[in-house]
């Protein structure tokens, strides 16, 4: 764990309403960490509808395989997450692991064992003892409250240096209904499931199938459009639950994603998701500069996530960035790596709102000293046009620093 | 340029010896350094055959563009190299210069402009005023003599902390030939032609056609191997020259790359591409340990490519054993988003000899403390055994210091 916050943090935090259904505990349960929390438990009213997406490593985490298993069922009553330890290439003895854990929650809530989904971050490879939880599961299902959000985010901390919430507040047919989420990730953090770990609460009454509709849509242009370094974990789990307690005043039940009184809602819960999204960014490992890359006139917006993902994801520009140097000769390097479709001579460039390039060379009303000044500032907008077409993207990243090479190498030395 | 060489240089530098038909010179043109030689002009004698393979980079630069048109021809009797820019996304004005370039050379030699070849290697999107070379390569073509190689690697280095050269004699037909080769390159670099700029002359009698077929197949295991940070020069130059001067001494004249009397020729042709290659790996910015990757077992051999490379990119993997530590973890994440088959439960991993992991959890007879005392060695040979089938690569890269975040990102704090 890093000792001192990101500058990049938020500056302040939301107060994180209560939501009808959802109960929250967190214990210090020695799994890794000493004097922390590392076990959170959630539970859920009956009839709480559940959504996930995961990783796409061909390697993933046993807490992974299982709740993709549990997933089918669509009903929920527990999560349990843990950290310091991603029960990860462990092999038989994790997936025994797993069947444990699930066993102590089942017995602890009084639910079944495939209504219990589990998500663990921390070391790859490590056995993860499952008995550490048994009294500690029951002690939490006895104390959890309708409640602390925060709290629950920072027990599912690992190299994070603050913790990440976000919350909205909007209207379901004419019933308020509140989203709340929160996230962790600082390091392997690339796309396909870009955040180690996120969890969304609701009470908005949205039965499973359509729930898993409206997450895989909108993490796409959310979780999946941050990197860090383009390391994919093992262990990415993004969950929703919708406990449907606004129904009983008034929120209409919902069975599918394109129910155009979902619109309001939509809206909010992608919000919820970019908002953390963002969040994990600026808690990338050593990040000093929050990086926005916008690729527009691409062929397509496939094209243009590729290219800007290349750009998000070269070491040279995000060091370029961390040492305040508008390099884009290295942006253009980025873009000519990517494979897409791209044009030299009509590639503009701008860092900041300020044109370093234009048609393919540089641009003659470029001002050294005025771009200098504006690299100085904590978030970089990069603007690349490619002048093809009307294929559009942003993704976010940010600065490849020697405290990032710090965290991640010198542990041992 | 860095000030210290690289510890992981070659302990000796070969004696590099004549090649009938080749001449060098190089001289302090003032590019963008200061007392130091910038440009090289190699001078080939008539009737010599030249191939080459660059960047697949969608924004080349202009010398790579020239290059690419003039190979058509397969004939060669300059070559034109300098150091500090690139003459890369200079737009018309790029074209204008290797025009320009070209022509002066062409005069200075004698020779059709057509017959001329450039590279060009630094700076990206600054003009580069052709007319310093006026007067600089007539002087050159003059004082060009059969020799020094070495000298000519200097000259067309950047933020090389060594100069980089290969050579290898062989028989052909009965004939003794020489095979001699040069590279440099440092950052920016990646597969689809990994080393920024490297030359291989001989003086064996091998029609353009075959040299090309001999150079298309010699990068893939060599060049297109190596990756320093994953990203791709706009600039990437191989090019090879055959004078056919052995001819006179009874080398047979070699029309088809498919020639049985070429056996031994491509196996010392590679071998020259494979030790510059791994130079380059040596030389890689910030390097500290020189990595060795190998999977084995994988469906096929591009697959086992992807893999490796999945693993030699990761900025996790190349901190940890910057950091000495055998972190398999890690490993195991770059293994999984790959995207190639990969069963989890299948996988081992060693470094350095000593298993970690096996059959998807914790090698039980795994020594941390001798682990530990192996990672301490300056190169690092990870192994990775999938369990699935026969594809079986190997790829180079070096570790992720903070001196490499250093060179690329500190120059302007």
């Amino acid at each position: 764990m890093s000792s001192s916050v990101s500058p990049l943090a938020p500056k302040t935090v939301p107060d994180m309403p209560v939501i009808a259904g959802i109960r929250l505990a967190t214990a210090e349960a020695g799994i890794r960490y000493k004097n922390r929390t590392d076990v959170l438990l959630a539970v859920m009213d009956k009839g709480t509808a559940v959504a996930g997406v995961f990783t796409r490593s061909k390697c993933p985490s046993a807490p992974v395989e299982w709740c993709r298993a549990k997933l089918k069922g669509g009903k929920a009553r527990a999560l349990v997450v843990n950290s310091g330890n991603a029960n990860a290439f462990t092999g038989k003895t994790g997936r025994a692991s797993t069947a444990l854990t699930a066993k102590i929650a089942a017995k602890a809530v009084g639910c079944s064992e495939s209504e219990v989904f589990l998500a663990s971050t921390g070391v790859i490879g490590e056995p993860l003892d499952a008995t550490k939880f048994d009294g500690v599961l029951g002690r939490l299902a006895e104390a959890a409250e309708p409640g602390d959000y925060l709290a629950a985010a920072k027990a599912i901390m690992t190299t994070d240096t603050f913790p990440k919430v976000a919350t909205a507040t909007v209207k379901l047919g004419k019933a308020k209904v509140t989203i709340n989420g929160m996230a962790k990730g600082a390091g392997m953090i690339a796309p396909d499931m870009a955040t180690m770990l996120s969890f969304i609460f609701t009470d908005a009454p949205i039965a499973p199938a359509a729930l898993q509709a409206l997450l895989k849509s909108g993490v796409e242009d959310t979780f999946n459009a941050v990197t860090i370094d383009g390391d994919t974990s093992t262990s990415d789990t993004l969950l929703a639950f919708a406990t449907g307690a606004a129904a009983e005043h008034g929120a209409p039940k919902i069975s599918r994603a394109s129910d155009p009184r979902l619109k309001a809602f939509v809206k909010a819960f992608n919000q919820v998701l970019a908002n953390l999204a963002e969040q994990v960014a600026r808690d990338g490992e050593g990040a000093r500069k929050l990086i926005e890359i916008t690729v527009e006139g691409a062929k397509t917006k496939a094209s243009a996530r590729k290219i800007a993902m290349s750009i998000a994801n070269s070491p040279l520009v995000k060091t370029a960035i961390a040492g305040e140097d508008a390099n884009w000769g290295r942006v253009v390097m980025a873009v000519g790596k990517a494979g897409e479709p791209a044009d030299r001579d009509k590639l503009s460039i701008s860092f900041n709102g300020i044109r370093v390039a234009k048609r393919g060379a540089r641009d003659p009303d470029y001002d050294e000293a005025q771009v200098s000044e504006a690299m100085k500032a904590p978030e970089i907008a990069i603007l690349v046009s490619l002048g093809l077409g009307k294929g559009r993207d942003r993704v976010m990243t940010c600065d490849l620093t020697k405290e990032y090479v710090a965290i991640n190498g010198d542990y041992r030395s």
